[in-house]
């Protein structure tokens, strides 16, 4: 494997206090990096300090969107030992995603490493307190200077760590969500099956509108207009009186790993849960009927966001009264308590850092 | 208006030679750039010597694609003097695609000073060749470091220079498209009526998987694998016996600068020209009857490409004996002499480089 020089910082930053943490505020003292290039394979690879990175202007990253990154969690033990959660679940979704985007994944053994190497020389920002962890960031961006479109031939590939709490500022509270029906996430054949920056891109301006109307999100929609893909930056999971369903992954939802390890919670406790497709119509009817006890959603960020207010077409639907639900509820605390090693690890989600 | 600070470099570039220029392979000796600050507005405009950004790897553009970008071209007239094929449509354009990417679009004249100023500092890098101009690339990437999906509170705004000649290496002669129908450009809702990079990284994979197939683009096709939209990063246009269509502007169609001069171009003759919908079948049907004289590319990199072969469900189809058609040529001859002041420039498309 190609070898990891390490450079560390000799000004170590100082730790913001664990309850005032926010999301993505904070990084860490170091850095993983590593470049690929056409015809010479993999080198640089380094911890390094964090800082700026010197890259051309006319770098693929500026002009055809060949960027791709990866949202994965650290957590400290009550024991205080640190595991990461399913980093192979992350890893298989960078390289499917850098081949769609015709960038160049690491080699899994060059990803692991790095991964572990550079969260060991910050594992001091590993925070302690409760609803906290280290947010990891895997990035690929298309390095090669060049105008006129087709892949770049260098890819740099980057780790960054935050140590983060609260996704939302509601907290762990019911959010509320906008039925967006003018902006589109993805479509298929597109790139919302995988973890492109493309995706975000086209979807901050349906952000900021739902936001200025007071919604924390939106339900994205497919196409048509009908079936559902995802709430916001999450995956979404409603829970009707006799079955727990979310949207199978069509090509243009993402596969979250969140999702999937929620499918595997529920499964494992042989609840009635479904992966299919589902229309906003069926929500909203089954919602006037009282069919719907709870809604939520899932990512790596947020864990599990239940969904207090859906809004769709004029008229606000309020679900579960506006608070959290039973099974959204049991589900956050089984994950966190596996995080923290509260809870056995029985599906095999912890990796403990090499020390 | 913000003032404009110069710093030219010591040690200019040798020029490239100017019959050996393919297309954005050279960068010319300085750059623009701008940047702006949420509550702080526009600062530290300038022409500098062209090198490498510095810019936090937490930066929005690496992580949620908030990338856009213009093309358009100066070029040295017979007479020596130099001049901007329409920039004002070409600011107008990224002032849209800006809000709708949650960037900030620089004042108009903001972006007019700066790229005045900075191709006068690169005068030199003009080329005089044949089917030669100097390519300008105003670009926008959301510079903000934070991990977290919201627009980027800052925008960094660069333009690059780049002599260029013929986009495709095929030069003017006719080029093989490839019909696409498993991945997808843009859709209703999305990005595809602005030049964002997003748009790009969506189209490398069709693009490489056509050119290994032996064609040098892919013609896009709507959500339903029906309405044509582009072909590969240009507009089309197709001549019948009775009329020339291009497809209209439908939301996820790019509003092409050479798209809208050539129709200009049409209409100023009385040619008959539509924007309408037009479906690959209606193109094909009307390919078989013998009824499609041309088929063309327009776009500012390769001004104008002739289809000389449609590959569309395991058949091509050979358009005009894989020629250059009549009315391809006389477009491109045109809109070149009006460029090179050969031709008077009735429509009003030039504007003089102020020195």
């Amino acid at each position: 494997m190609t070898t990891i020089t390490k450079n560390l910082t000799n000004t170590p930053k100082a730790l913001p206090p664990s309850d005032q943490l926010g999301f993505g505020q904070h990084f860490s003292d170091h850095m993983f990096v590593a470049k690929y290039t056409e015809g010479k394979g993999w080198s640089e690879a380094s911890v390094v300090p964090y800082g700026p990175l010197s890259l051309d202007p006319g770098a693929s990253v500026f002009h055809y969107g060949q960027a791709l990154f990866e949202g994965m969690k650290a957590f400290r033990k009550e024991s205080g030992e640190v595991v990461f959660f399913r980093p192979e679940f992350n890893y298989h979704r960078l390289a499917e995603g850098a081949a769609r985007l015709c960038l160049e994944a690491p080699p899994m053994d060059l990803f692991m490493e790095g991964l572990h190497q550079v969260v060991a020389a910050d594992e001091r920002w590993i925070p302690k307190g409760p609803n906290t962890s280290l947010y990891i960031r895997p990035t690929l961006i298309g390095s090669e200077p060049f105008l006129g479109v087709r892949p770049s031939r260098e890819t740099l590939f980057f780790i960054l760590l935050s140590p983060v709490g609260s996704y939302y500022s509601e907290g762990t509270k019911p959010i509320k969500i906008w039925t967006e029906e003018k902006y589109l996430r993805a479509a298929p054949g597109g790139l919302g099956a995988v973890k492109a920056g493309a995706n975000y891109a086209s979807s901050l301006k349906a952000a900021l509108e739902a936001k200025k109307k007071g919604y924390a999100q939106v339900l994205w929609l497919d196409v048509e207009h009908q079936g559902i893909e995802e709430v916001g930056t999450m995956n979404v999971f409603f829970v009707f009186d006799n079955e727990i369903v979310t949207p199978a992954l069509n090509g243009s939802i993402l596969s979250g790993g969140t999702r999937d390890a929620i499918l595997q919670l529920l499964r494992s406790k042989n609840l009635p849960v479904v992966e299919r497709r589902i229309t906003i119509t069926e929500v909203v009817d089954r919602l006037a009927k009282g069919e719907l006890k709870e809604a939520f959603g899932t990512g790596t960020a947020a864990v599990i966001s239940p969904v207090g207010v859906l809004h769709y077409q004029g008229k606000d639907w309020t679900i579960n009264n506006n608070e959290n639900g039973p099974l959204s509820t049991q589900l956050y605390n089984e994950i966190t308590a596996i995080q923290r090693g509260a809870q056995a690890d029985t599906l095999n989600w912890l990796v403990p850092l090499k020390k």
